[in-house]
């Protein structure tokens, strides 16, 4: 076994603490990395506060994971002792399943693994990113390419694949207009990405506050969404929307502004269901769709397009002693755009 | 001017009386047709009854209609007297849009002129098929392969485009797990349809009662969606699900039926809004969509694609002092699949 220092939770309302955690020794496919730094996602926090459901206690979240590895496993051939690594939302999947054999391990038939707070072949709990070490199997570990910096590189794996994956799925590019609702970790990514693919980009926000900051990385508008005049304007204009904002939001005045065979699409969910009307949908054979992360393979399409494009987030490099800071501020929206762990101060 | 003859409406509960209506003199480029019969749709119902909003009365109903070319304008080059002839649900659009132009006039920018209950070019509310006559411009008049009887081909027009154009869209073929729900009017063309189109059909009906029907229309499977082990054991089975039922559903039952990438599409619309979990979507990369009848060109594929494979809808012809008594029937389930009505009785 491989002790690594973390920080952990030890109930929904408890503050985050130093602690030890036990990594497994190499199994052959396995691959250790040095963990340098993890991003902070939504996502985190709604699980480390017990409101995606049940936890196994104590927690080490984060699942935007950065790194070097430090071992491998006698039977790795797709890395060696030095590489620069990543790791994403999960860690595993059955590899058998229909979705998994097509390279969706996300929508694994039986249940991808995930990197915290699952639990993995072995029936141990998992325990993610806020750690200085981590074992994960060779095909679940992305490569970092060089010219993306390892801080910047950690949001990439989650947040940008979370944009990356619809964008690509539902065909941004040239001729395509696309509109990012809400600008925040995950919006600063998908303007660039959507962006950098070739479409027209156009942030919805709930306010201009960061409308400079929105142009600079790739919008061509930028409008605000407590404006009542904005969805008049825009009515029956977008291709695809990309919903990052997993608050409830009024569905019917978003799929308003959709065009012809347009999508409006999910990335996050509200815990409450939402409202619909049908004649929304009908009307212009809209549709209305989810996704979640991506695949393996298309999460290291990603990491090579963003290096390609000189793509990377905004980010605020933390000590891990802020993480609890870090918490409140992300709930406070106080953040431009992604909180970033230094391993190195855990 | 030309005086057909016709059964109208004078309001919400009225019931249906003989009327003469006025038909336009041609202008260039209209076509008279001679009408045959009419199908009786659903919509006829909902709209004569004032259900879908404001009605200007006295309204004839039928966007189901199948006839003979009686004249023709000075400018029709597509028809000559004595072709055989059909019309849907819309008779005219702006045809200038981006939606027109790409040949999808039902989502016509400017608003599609509906064959009855809808304002043509001239400023006078149209009334549909459920008279002798009807004067439409030639590019919304469909014509009727020599195989199929104009009794069976009415309604093709809007039961059989409204099914067809979504299944075509989504790409029911061969490989392909289609879903239709209900089993009436629309619901046995979809059959029918996706069936031929190579797909893989399955029937989800309220009961099991019309399963023989739907097994010997061509449908591979048959349920009941009151057996609660239906929903379970269909699980993430279906790449495709035609909803035709108006009626509000359990959209998070059916959703959960859907395969990756999979989507459910309604061709109804219930007046409440829906709730939706956005969780059933993000799990599997599904989407919820709606479609609108289909484009005159796609219309005219419909009737070349039902000829070519033997496609007709089971019906029942009724005389034309039977109508309220068909809608009481509509409304009560009683029909075998689509009622039809003999114009040459009015």
């Amino acid at each position: 076994m491989i002790t690594a220092k973390a920080r952990a939770v030890d109930g929904p309302d408890k503050p985050f603490r130093a602690a030890e955690i036990k990594r497994r020794d190499l199994d052959s496919h396995d691959v250790l990395i040095e963990i340098k730094y993890a991003g902070i996602c939504h996502s985190d926090i709604h699980t480390a506060h017990g409101e995606w459901g049940p936890v196994h206690y104590p927690l080490v979240p984060g699942h935007e994971i950065a790194g070097i590895v430090t071992a491998v496993g006698p039977s790795v051939t797709k890395y060696k002792v030095g590489d620069r690594a990543g790791v994403g939302c999960m860690v595993d999947s059955c590899g058998e399943c229909e979705n998994c054999r097509n390279g969706e391990e996300q929508y694994c038939l039986k249940g991808k693994v995930d990197t915290y707070a699952g639990v993995d072949k072995y029936g141990e709990p998992t325990q993610g990113g806020y750690s200085t070490h981590i074992v994960v199997p060779e095909d679940f570990v992305l490569r970092i390419p060089d010219s993306i910096a390892l801080d910047d590189a950690a949001p990439l794996l989650c947040a940008g694949i979370t944009t990356y994956s619809p964008l690509n799925h539902w065909g941004a590019g040239p001729g395509k207009k696309v509109a990012v609702v809400g600008m925040g970790g995950l919006g600063h990514m998908a303007v660039q990405i959507a962006h950098a693919m070739g479409a027209e980009v156009t942030v919805l926000s709930q306010t201009l506050k960061k409308k400079d900051d929105g142009l600079k990385l790739g919008a061509d508008n930028y409008y605000a969404t407590n404006d009542p005049e904005t969805f008049g304007k825009l009515a029956g204009y977008f291709d695809l929307i990309i919903n990052t904002v997993s608050a409830k939001i009024d569905l019917n005045a978003y799929l308003g502004l959709l065009a012809l065979d347009g999508s409006l699409v999910n990335v996050g969910a509200p815990a409450e269901p939402l409202s619909l009307n049908v004649f929304n949908l009908i009307g212009h054979r809209r549709s209305f769709a989810g996704s979640m992360i991506g695949g393996i393979r298309e999460t290291q399409e990603m990491l090579d397009f963003c290096a390609k494009h000189n793509i990377v987030p905004k980010i605020e490099v933390i000590s891990a002693n802020q993480i609890d800071e870090a918490y409140e501020r992300v709930l406070a929206s106080d953040v431009k755009y992604r909180f970033v762990i230094d391993i190195s101060t855990m």
